[in-house]
C-alpha cells in the first residue's frame, strides 16, 4: 500500500477499505506517513467527505491506536456525556452528579479544556483549589466504583491518532469536516469505555457547527457510529446563538451549577432535567415524565449536590473555595431604552471572555480562573432603561458598549428552544 | 497574513490576491510555511481550480522566486519550446535544428529528464557520448548567439517555488491540476526569457492529460499566460494514443530524429514540419503554405541536419556515436493473424520501456542509453500473419505478449490526426 495512491483515492471520490484505513491511522502514528501527505489526505476527506462506514472503522481503529479504559468491572451500568462546545455550558457539572446520585449509573468522564470562545471542563474544575484533575487510571476506576462519578483530562497515551490528525487539523484548515469530527469525539469516547453515551451538539454562532443541519448531521452520525459500537447513544442537538447559562467563567460557572444543585431554577436546570430523563428512559426504559419528575427531585432534595461535593472531595478540591468572588474590578452595563432582550451574542461574549483572561489566545497560556461575564438577562426578557444587562468581572476592565454583545428590541422576540432536537 | 487563513480561504473557492500568492511563495521558498500547510493548500486548489488571473500571478510570482536567463543581447528573435511530454515523442531534436537552420531565430532551450514513463530530451542527450547538458549562463548564451541553439538542464537557481511545490506535488497526488501544470510549466519558460514559446500539449493514454478537452484547457491557459506576460505563445494540442515516432528509446530516438534531418517521410517529419510552419507564421506573419514549403527544404537540402551536427558538436557531443547500436539482444514480434494495426498503446510502450532499463523507476536512478522499442507499424496500417510488428532491443529480454502492446483488427479502423488543435 501507498499513501499517494490512498491520497488519490480519496481525492477521487474512492470509499477506503478497513485495510487503508488501519494503513493511514498506523503511519499517522508511527511516523511512516510524514504530515504532508496526511494533511493532503485531510483535505482531500473535506472535499469528498466519508461514507458511515468509513467514518465507523476511521473511528474504531484511532480509538484503537492507544490505551483504553477498562469499566467492565464497575458495579453499575456506565454513563459518558460529550459537549461539542459552547458558551455558560456547565451542563455536565449538574448532570453528571444527577446521574450519580441516581444510584444506578456510575458517570467515569473524560473531559477537555476550553477550545476557541467555548469553555472547557478541565478549565472550570482546575478554578477549585487543590482539585486534581489528573487520576491515574487505578485512582479513576476506583473513585467510579467508589462514588460513581470521576473525571479526568485526556490521558497522553488514549487515541495518539487523534492526537496527531487534530494537531494537523487545527494547522491546515480541515477541522470543519463532519466525518472527522465525528471520529475525532467518538474514538476518544469508544476509548473511555462507557456502556452509554450523551451527546450534546450545539449549533449556532456560538458553536463550531453553526447550523441546525450541520450539527443534526453530526449527531445522527455519532449516533449510528456509537450504536454500531454497541453503545446506548442518545444525541441532543441544543442552541448555541445565546449563552446556556447565566454565566460565563471557570469559577464562576462551577458556582452556577451548584445553585442549580441547590435547586435554583432556570434554563439551565430544564436542559439537565431533560436530558437525564431521556438518559434514563433509553438505558432502563423508563416512563418520560416519571424520569423528569425523578430529575427535579434529585435536584430539590439535596441528593444531586450531595454527590458534587463527594465528588469535589474526593479529588481534593476544596468546595468552600468555590463560591468566594475573588475579582475587585466590575463594570455593568445597563439599558439605554425600555424594550426587550433580542439577541445575546454566545460568540462575541465568549470571545470576551478570552479577551480579558478567562481563556487561551495560544495553546497551554494561563487563564485566570476568577474573571466572569454575568448576564442578567436572556432573550425575550422585558427591560426598562438602566437596568443592568450585564456584568463583567476582571483584572482590566476593557471599554465596552452592550450593543456589541446584547441587543434591545420594541417587540418581544420568539425565544427559541433550548433542545431543538434528540436523536436515538 | 497567516497561511491557515489562506488555506481556509482557497478551500472555500476564494480567489487569492496578489500579495496573497506572494506570501504562499515566499513561504515555499524560504520555508517559512511548512510542507504539511502546502501540501493542504495544494489538495484545495486541485479541487477549487484557480482564476486565470490567479493562475498568472502564481507562474509570474514562482518565476521571480529565482534566478532568469537574460536573452536580451541575443541579435535574432529567441524561440523556446516545450512538450508535457510524450512516448516517442522526439520533436525538439527535429524541430530546434530547423529553427536555428532558418537564420531568423535563435533557440535557447532548457529540457527535463523523462517523467513516469515519458521520455526526456535531458536523457537523449545525455546518451550522446561527451554531451555537456550542463553549461553556465555565459556558455549557454554565447552558444546561442554563435550558432543559434544550445540546450540545458533546468538549473537549481530558477524557479526554486516550482521545484519546492512539485516535489510536494509529486507525493501529495496533487499532480493532475490545471493552473498547478499551467504555472508550473509557465515559470520555467518565462525565466528561460525567450520572446516565442511552442507547446506541444499532448493528449491521450500516453500523455498526463488524458482526454483532448483537458490538454485543450492546459493549452489554453498556457496560451493566456504567455500573452499577458508578452511572449508569443501557440500550443498544439496533440495526440499521444499511439507513440509519435517509431522508436522509443534514449540514444535510438536521437537516431530517428537525425533519420528525418536527413529527409525521411512520416509522421515525425510532418509533425514538425506543421509546428516549424505555425511558428514563423506567427512571428514573421508569414503565409503558412510557403513557411511549410520551406520547412520540408530545410530537412531535405541537409542545413537543418548540419545545424544539428553544428549544436552536438557545440555541447561536447559525439555525433558518431550516435546511430552506433549497441544492444546485443533483441526479440522481435509478430502478427498472429492478418489485418489492420487497430492500437499502438503508448503507456503500456512507455512502461515497458522503464521496465527494460530506459526510463526510473525511482528520481536520481541510472538508466540505460542503449535498450529501445522499434515499431515497425503504426495505427491503420495493413499487417500480414508472420510480419514484425515490434522489436525490442535490450540487456535483459522479457517475456512478452504482443497484444498487450498492439491490437490486430480485421476492419481498417480511422486513424486520428497527430496534431488535433492549434491555440494561439
Amino acid at each position: 500500500m501507498n499513501m499517494i495512491d490512498l491520497i488519490e483515492k480519496k481525492k477521487r471520490g474512492g470509499e477506503h477499505t478497513y485495510s487503508e484505513l488501519s494503513y493511514i491511522i498506523r503511519g499517522a502514528v508511527n511516523g511512516s506517513i510524514p504530515d504532508y501527505q496526511l494533511s493532503a489526505w485531510l483535505m482531500a476527506v473535506c472535499f469528498r467527505g466519508m461514507t458511515l462506514k468509513e467514518t465507523t472503522v476511521l473511528t474504531l481503529t484511532m480509538c484503537n491506536s492507544g490505551g483504553k479504559v477498562d469499566l467492565s468491572n464497575i458495579g453499575r451500568t456506565t454513563v459518558d456525556k460529550h459537549s461539542t462546545g459552547g458558551v455558560a455550558d456547565s451542563v455536565t457539572l449538574v448532570l453528571m452528579p444527577m446521574l450519580a446520585a441516581d444510584g444506578r449509573m456510575a458517570v467515569a468522564k473524560m473531559s477537555g479544556r476550553g477550545l476557541g470562545f467555548t469553555g472547557g471542563t478541565v478549565d472550570k474544575l482546575e478554578s477549585i483549589s487543590g482539585f486534581r484533575i489528573n487520576l491515574d487510571q487505578s485512582e479513576f476506576i476506583k473513585q467510579v466504583n467508589d462514588i460513581g462519578l470521576a473525571v479526568v483530562a485526556q490521558s497522553i497515551d488514549m487515541c495518539p491518532a487523534d492526537k496527531v490528525l487534530y494537531s494537523l487539523r487545527d494547522v491546515t484548515a480541515t477541522v470543519d469536516c463532519l466525518p472527522l469530527i465525528a471520529s475525532s469525539i467518538m474514538s476518544k469516547k469508544l476509548a473511555m469505555g462507557a456502556q452509554n453515551l450523551l451527546l450534546d451538539v450545539k449549533c449556532g454562532c456560538g458553536a463550531f457547527m453553526k447550523t441546525k443541519d450541520d450539527a443534526t448531521q453530526l449527531a445522527r452520525q455519532m449516533v449510528k457510529i456509537g450504536k454500531m459500537a454497541g453503545i446506548t447513544t442518545i444525541a441532543f442537538v441544543t442552541d448555541m446563538n445565546q449563552p446556556l447559562g447565566s454565566v460565563i467563567g471557570n469559577r464562576a460557572e462551577v458556582a452556577e451549577a451548584i445553585a442549580v444543585l441547590n435547586g435554583q431554577e432556570g434554563v439551565l436546570r430544564n436542559f439537565c432535567a431533560e436530558m437525564y430523563a431521556h438518559c434514563v428512559s433509553a438505558i432502563f426504559g423508563e416512563d418520560l415524565d416519571a424520569a423528569a419528575r425523578k430529575a427535579f427531585e434529585l435536584l430539590d432534595n439535596g441528593s444531586a449536590l450531595n454527590k458534587f461535593k463527594e465528588f469535589i472531595n474526593a479529588q481534593g478540591g476544596d468546595f468552600n473555595s468555590i463560591l468566594v468572588d475573588k475579582c475587585e474590578k466590575k463594570l455593568t452595563l445597563t439599558a439605554d431604552r425600555d424594550g426587550y432582550i433580542d439577541n445575546v451574542n454566545a460568540v462575541a461574549l465568549g470571545k470576551l471572555f478570552v479577551e480579558i483572561g478567562g481563556g487561551r489566545k495560544e495553546k497551554g497560556a494561563a487563564i485566570d480562573y476568577d474573571c466572569y461575564i454575568r448576564l442578567h438577562k436572556r432573550t425575550g426578557d422585558r427591560v426598562l432603561k438602566g437596568e443592568s444587562v450585564m456584568t463583567l468581572s476582571a483584572k482590566e476592565l476593557p471599554k465596552l458598549k452592550l450593543k456589541d454583545y446584547v441587543t434591545i428590541t420594541g417587540e418581544k422576540p420568539t425565544i427559541n428552544k433550548s433542545i431543538l432536537e434528540i436523536i436515538k
